[in-house]
């Protein structure tokens, strides 16, 4: 039991009341269980649901050791769900039951929250396509034709998906540098990361349906955050004409906690003025409320801030991902993962990938202890975290994913 | 009962005694239970073993709904399964046990004979890789130039992997001819098949560990057919700079059956000459036995033969791609499916796709009903079938993945 009351969680606390987002945990080198994040404890939600009487189809829910059953159950589960446990943590009746159910916080081990389905990574913001186009292809456009009719995504490796705290091994691979006749085998040497908003799929849709815009939110759970590792010279030797394979399969690290999309009602903004005329099944124009979302991320590197990309700026909605994700019949299943792709903004300082930043490793980040990165050295700490707006102008967190760069097995 | 003994099973029958594939099936309704296609009939394997008494270990295998739980048991336990399982169907003292829980094929329903984990896809034929760089870059070299330095792959969906049988629903989404200014919405006007074959991943790998070559026949469990769909018009507008997406994602048929790899000893023959020297990761030179596969596909459209690819002209063999999808310390799972990618081979009738057959709709089919085909129409029926050596001249099946092709919804 801690010294302080578990209970006393401010609204403007990171995890407070409004945001309750939902992790799996263990103690101990125990089962895996449910939980909510609440000030710095967890509540084990499966043992809160015995205690508190709640209804069996509920608990059934929460007892389950993923998130992937409440995916399942569909927007009225999750609803029922957040609306029960938001009352067993501030309703004072509940707390005899409710106290033994919280764990403080630094004594759980945390792991993937739900069991990912299919991994589907976009290519959602403009600056960082942008950027892309013009390291790569100078001198034409920088973006390619399709770019503004379509979210351009792609399939990415769902069993190498990794909880916050996972060690990423240096990958090895085929390298090819322009000036290089033929491709050498070894570590990367061009280690980067992504800096990504996920998308939890919950309810499933059948083989030959297609989900509209402004029924995204009945199949979207929550949001995550999301580092998608990417070995820059495997990838550009690979990646023409089929798309990344190896350059991006060796690892995806993902936050602890979900964040309910009903816990980013203040966080959602008008998504950036479209140039160009979209087909009805992406226009959003009428579609209310807008599924921009004004969430902050940051990025640091060995403890140093080097980014903080913007979340609004995403020229492409999580509506229309999911949208053109499925108009072409695709199922959806409970545990689907798709993640934004990069998100930068506007400014230097605004983007979320080292290749952005460095221009290619041309202009290298000079951190504090004095040392230059182009890309990832081993030991190197990367972590991505990111803010929302709440209610009455707190800020509320997504917490964070993390991970430590190993050097691969001799 | 059916009048003929069901054990009286020749040795040269597509599903004769060397044979013994693994599926699942259900008969009226009931629960999914593993099977051994047996001449004309399968045998309730789990049934089996506790009618013979099989141990325990073997048996919980056995009595499975899905492969998964034998394909992460490791090739002792496949060998060990697949010696008891022809001891039961061969030996006349186990006849009286076993006769019960032989069912004939025709009373069965057939479903995917496992969890597919990820599905990854490849693009292995010389032939397909340099007809289609024909096709979409005349007067260009037809090879990308990493093609000869690896197997080029790619994540394709595996939420949308469903078994042979299953209607493929035709998709919509975007489509933009050269000549059109902008993409409209609507139906495929160009569907396709890709012949290929699937190789079912059994044992799993740690993240960080990768697959020797020589190692590869302890990780894959056997072979299957796979028709990968493919959307030519909306997969020619996506694709760049990220690969297939929607083009490919709506559907991918499989094969109810998985011939062991332990069945294709007389198929193994040596890959096609290698003319690029190979990263020693991937140089098969000195590996023994020769991981080529002498298998020949059939494609039947409506009825009537359109190709009849061989795989033995696939230039990267199913180790190297097993070998280069690990290289980079991506872990296996159980249940992981990759493909080869369309199988064809030098001849204009041994084309494993409707693209090259007609050269992008050029030169269409024609089918004896007087018709001819671009790309297929709704209606049509595609059948993709296979047979490879087996001993002492005998030619085994490897079944056949089969669908019809439908409209859209409305």
């Amino acid at each position: 039991m801690s010294a302080v009351n578990p209970f006393d969680v401010p609204q403007d606390s990171p995890f407070g009341p409004d945001n309750l987002p939902y992790g799996v945990f263990s103690t101990g080198g125990g089962a895996r269980r449910l939980g909510v994040a609440y000030g710095d404890h967890v509540l084990d939600a499966g043992a809160a649901a015995r205690a508190t009487g709640a209804a069996g189809e509920l608990a059934g829910l929460l007892e389950a050791p993923s998130l992937n059953a409440l995916l399942a159950a569909g927007r009225p589960a999750w609803r029922q769900a957040r609306a029960e446990v938001a009352g067993w943590l501030t309703e004072p009746g509940h707390r005899a039951a409710v106290g033994p159910c919280l764990v403080p916080r630094d004594e759980v081990a945390l792991h993937l929250p739900f069991e990912v389905a299919d991994y589907v990574d976009f290519y959602a913001s403009e600056h960082h396509a942008s950027n892309l186009g013009r390291i790569f292809r100078p001198g034409s456009e920088p973006l390619t034709p399709n770019w503004k009719h379509l979210p351009i995504g792609y399939h990415g490796r769902a069993g190498t998906v990794v909880v916050s705290g996972t060690p990423v091994v240096r990958p090895c691979g085929q390298r090819k540098a322009p000036d290089e006749a033929v491709p050498s085998y070894g570590p990367s040497r061009r280690l980067d990361i992504e800096a990504e908003l996920g998308f939890v799929v919950g309810a499933p849709t059948p083989l030959g349906s297609r989900v509209a815009l402004q029924d995204a939110d009945r199949h979207v759970f929550g949001v995550c955050l999301v580092n998608d590792w990417s070995a820059r010279d495997l990838q550009s030797w690979e990646y023409v004409p089929l798309g990344p394979f190896l350059g991006k399969s060796f690892a995806t690290s993902l936050s602890p906690w979900v964040v309910p999309l009903d816990a980013l009602t203040h966080a959602r903004v008008e998504p950036p003025a479209r140039d160009t005329e979209l087909l009805p099944y992406l226009d959003d124009g009428g579609v209310r409320p807008p599924a921009g979302l004004d969430i902050a991320l940051e990025v640091r590197l060995n403890g140093h801030v080097v980014a903080r990309p913007p979340f609004s700026a995403m020229y492409w909605t999580y509506a229309q991902m999911l949208a053109h994700m499925t108009v072409n019949g695709a199922a959806l299943r409970a545990g689907d993962l798709f993640a934004s792709g990069t998100v930068s903004g506007p400014e230097r300082d605004s983007r979320g990938a080292l290749i952005e930043l460095t221009w290619n490793g041309r202009e290298p980040l000079a951190l504090p202890d004095g040392t230059g990165r182009s890309f990832l050295e081993d030991g190197d700490e990367v972590t991505i975290s990111a803010t929302f707006p709440g209610p009455s102008g707190t800020r509320l967190s997504l917490g964070e994913v993390t991970a430590v760069v190993q050097p691969p097995a001799p």
